[in-house]
């Protein structure tokens, strides 16, 4: 759709190239310490094929990028370092949390990005870049990646916020008015908490491998920036676990107040039921047209019957308050 | 049943040997490197005693071999590394995944590949070895052996592609509507799951061992694409994982689903003895026959008592709207 | 709010001085080893841009400090020591939880710590460090940084006493008798548990680290009292652990004691029903208007009729005893 | 009961010396390699008063012996190996597993087998070792030990088989009858299921360390046996492990089932309410005996009251429809 | 209360000093190499003190000690072992079991034992050590700490035979009759349980670390004697896991029987209200009094009414019995 779906960003601490191309490759000249190229809309355009000529692709890190279906994962090859990364977005529409696969591969001096559809997220690493003095513009490709996995997990974050609130609120919510509605949300939510849970956890043990230090094309120096995203990302962790948590929690809370409820409607059926059957069966009594029944012909017959049945009545419910069904 | 159950291809980068052999053995010559031979209905005819001229074979493979309810295992001797996998393929007929093992038995220049019945899962292997450019004529029997695992897993992937929709779709379809067909369902594709979840951990963590690289038949240039494999496997046992919390799901939205729906039902059952019970009472009282029941004299009489029988069902549904139970 | 927010003691075995300061800084003179600054109310105020200028103060420790929201953490920086720690207060009127962040900056002759509000937490060590014979004013930072985060440990405990017995007490009291409320309250009680158990376990691997002896600021002859404050919150953590499940059980007790109640309910209806509904037929039929009931000539008609339904009942009543119903 | 309670057997590739003793000894002259002593009904007699005589035993050893409800264990000593095991069998009549000790001590040139009752365990390596071709003949104590183990654990495989079909038929069966016999019947095989599992653990442990290798009296040459052993008993617990998940699941069935099951009652019971109890009301209605009741008069009355009851049956057998209850 | 809370036994081979002492000291004399000291009653007196000057006794220990509800923990100082342990005792009139703490300072020529109440518990030590034959005599204080670990740990043997039989039969108990009672039951013995398990969680786990060789105040050839009690406490949690399952089991068996007896109920009670409401209403439509109902004038109507009345109660247990609800 998009036909430019490549820009360059060209750097060094006093010059800055910014340009789209219409195919992947590096700018000319010397005045650059680092340039990152991102493509949108991978799967458009002869991209890969670019690719191969600008650096030996191994096969199946042509395969790995194109395999959108994959988990994110981190493989070093011998001159560069394959990162796959999945963004997270809301789709408030469809209430449903989109997945989306993000490539880097970071090299000595350069750093290319491979987004599945054409996205803002990088948007903020753009203008940082843009101004001279921001610390981006000192730093190499390590840090350049820093910056772009820190766009995408800050993502994360305002993804939780949609679902966050909801989730806190369903348990009292539900322990007084559990409708079926409800469950089917508590249902909706933790489908999409399952699906955010797999990718952070993949997230994490990428950013855990990144932040020890044994990586060639990352900088010992900057290795405490990529601690700070372990951090990060252990702690969305913790909060998706703990909204898993919450909403077991609900689902019990759920069938807890259904079975209050049922016993409830139980006693008052109960109830109804002791209430009315025995006076019934005294009226129907009377009903019967026997011949000699004597009672029918006494004169406080019919208001004698009257306080038997109130009787009854009164014992029975005294009955049920005592034995608690009341 | 089948005569021919033993296939050779031996191959280099410029020659290719196919035929099918009475029995085991490898062919004359040296104009190839790598020589596979397959056999499959291993059961059927002396294959096991050939195998014994061919290459000292040590008496417990021999029974891990025969033993075709087995798990996937991996064990090294000293001229050969032996593999037990197995396959698994749907049964569309009865509803169930079958199991098959397949024994690879990989040497410095050969692999043996015992089938535990004829399928066609290899015939994917075969065409690329016929083609002289393939990459598989130039590399060793190492490379083979990924090839055919490779095939046996991208069966797997095949095999869920049968149960992931049904089961996807299953929790929403409960939550409406909980019959008991739907329960079977659940159980039913429950028992499969379990059943291919126990598989593919073995096999998973098979090709963990395969990828360390302490293995003399695999080269370690080839690492690479055992790492793959285990890629692929740890991402099908995720996916099994995650069908599997899916299934539990909709084994509990079915429980949350039949809690409300007895719920639904029992309100229905008590509002209607409400309502019915009291004027029941009512009309059985004035059907008693008491010589003198005053009532039954007055001309408004009966009119009078179907007024009074209608509030008293008013008052009944407003105090249930008010209770929550309408 | 307070205007004074930063209180500073310094002092040596001999010397001590304690006042407030307008903004941060140490004491001028020789006449102290260790310098400990409070900050309360962090938020308000420059105390972090008077933090940047006495010593260099890395960015993401900026970050930290400031994210209240974060989890306890330690990290090790160049000529610091940072633990982020939280304190737990119970809000008796809320009935809730209330956590705050504290942050320890520890050098090698002073502790920063950083109170999100203002709190009298530390008044206790404040008053030990006054009493010139206290261990603390032979020692360095790291043994006040072990008195603070005691303090801290220590307020864990008082939170847990205001729960601790009402959770005890929960299990018998729902097995009598389930009501909604009972219900809520357990709920309620898991959600403060499951907040208070986050914080621990975080508490938990800090004191883990800090008692292992490779941390610079930490003497070796001190680890003895980080060990001991490990130990004091493992057995927190086993605490939480246990009230844990002490609400799980009393939350399958309050199931149980519902189905019981149930169950009981039930019983009643069902005896009602059986005992009333049959002599009701009886009745019914004697109270229909054919020309020609026998029966309802006979002279002992009625009271045999009397009797028949006294029978039946008792038989229906005989019957339920036997099996098990009454 | 038995007095002959100590059989010997002493082999060389050649010779063998088969006998029954009276008391602990070991064959005179040389013509032997290994001996093998095997004492039945351990309890009986004064076994353990002559292996003391025999060789320097440990009293700890002696008390782990006696001590027949303990754990399966491995325990090193100066001159030799004490594996303690259990083995397994069904008693059909009580329809209960049996768990009985063996323990074996293991020299360098004998293994002491000790069982606590009389069993036919050991009869095929008694007959393996009276055929002078037998592996058995060549080998050491260690393969011996292997042997007897082997027959223990291969006894387990059997006892399995008495359950596993049952279990494997359990889950449709009770999702189609619910019946508190089945459910008594999964009771019952989870008990039997819970006491064997503990067993294999423990016994898997104990093959675990055989396996390692670092045990003096296993030659490394024998190690292989021991894997497979190892390997074996890994199945076994996979499959027992299974088994208790079919038997959960089918517990859960059975819950599912029941809940359907008291569903379907639910709505029978409603739907008999609903249909009966409005008409019952109507023909009530004109069963009062007021003196002016206007339609009592009509001559269509009657028939016109039929009428508007079989309506009403319609409109209510309509709506349930409906609504999904019939 | 009692006045005399210390118990000295000071023995070498040959001699033996036993008696109570006023206050902690250690005997004059050389004649001994083992003194053992018993404190009871810990918290009366001024134990603590003159424990401070017999020996370097540090802050933490003193407060350990002291803290009686900590957990089983041990300590290593430079010249003693701190072991701090709790014995278990059943109270057979509250039913409820009593955790007491017991702590061991292990010298290198002393044992110090603290009990915080009076207890027979070490009894049957001093017996053993009375006797000059016995081992104890022979061997240091890591032999005399043994033995009263020992004693310890068999008194939780005795403690677990109150429960393990009523744990045993209450499965198929509760199968059968699912009482109020019964379930009270269950949630007391869990508790029970529960509390038990933690003890000896942490007693398994200070055996572990004794039986591992690097603590200096136990000797290499004494290492077997506390491998055998990590054995013993092994195995006893293995059995208090058991018994937890067992009760977990209860819990479910008496959820699925009381779910059971409800399907029961309700079945009986939708059985009595289909049999007897069309009847009745048959009979309730005779009993109107419209003038001209010519069923009512017929010679056999009320015979016939009777025949129909039966055929329809034939043809609703018909029914009944063909959907499986009789």
């Amino acid at each position: 759709m998009s036909q430019h779906q490549i820009t360059l960003m060209a750097y060094s601490q006093n010059d800055l190239i910014e340009k789209e191309l219409p195919e992947l490759g590096f700018p000319m000249g010397e005045n650059w310490n680092v340039a990152w190229l991102n493509v949108s809309n991978l799967l458009e355009g002869s991209v890969l094929s670019q690719m191969q000529q600008l650096f030996e692709v191994h096969p199946l890190l042509r395969e790995d990028i194109l395999n959108l279906r994959g988990r994110p994962r981190i493989s070093e090859f011998d001159n560069y370092l394959l990162i796959i990364l999945k963004s997270l977005s809301y789709d408030s529409e469809q209430q449903k949390v989109i997945k989306e696969q993000i490539s880097l591969i970071v090299g000595s001096n350069f750093v290319l990005s491979l987004q599945e559809q054409y996205s803002g997220i990088f948007d903020g690493v753009r203008k940082s870049l843009r101004s001279p003095k921001n610390r981006l513009r000192k730093m190499g490709p390590d840090y350049l990646a820093y910056e772009l996995i820190d766009a995408v997990v800050r993502n994360y974050i305002l993804t939780f916020n949609k679902f966050g609130h909801r989730i806190e609120d369903l348990e009292p919510l539900i322990l007084e008015n559990p409708t079926p509605e409800n469950l089917q949300t508590i249902y909706h939510l933790s489908r999409q908490m399952t699906s955010i849970q797999a990718t952070l956890l993949s997230m994490r043990e990428i950013t855990r491998t990144l932040q020890k230090g044994h990586i060639e094309q990352i900088d010992d120096s900057n290795l405490i920036y990529f601690r700070d995203l372990y951090e990060h990302l252990a702690r969305a962790v913790d909060l998706v676990t703990t909204y898993q948590d919450m909403l077991k929690s609900a689902r019990n809370a759920f069938h807890s107040s259904i079975s209050n409820h049922l016993n409830h409607v139980m006693k008052v059926l109960t109830i109804i039921s002791a209430v009315f059957m025995p006076p019934t069966l005294i009226t129907s009594l009377y009903g019967m047209n026997f011949d000699e029944i004597p009672e029918l012909r006494f004169h406080w017959g019919y208001p004698a019957t009257l306080v038997v049945i109130m009787v009854l009545v009164g014992i029975m419910l005294y009955f049920f308050r005592k034995k608690g069904l009341l």
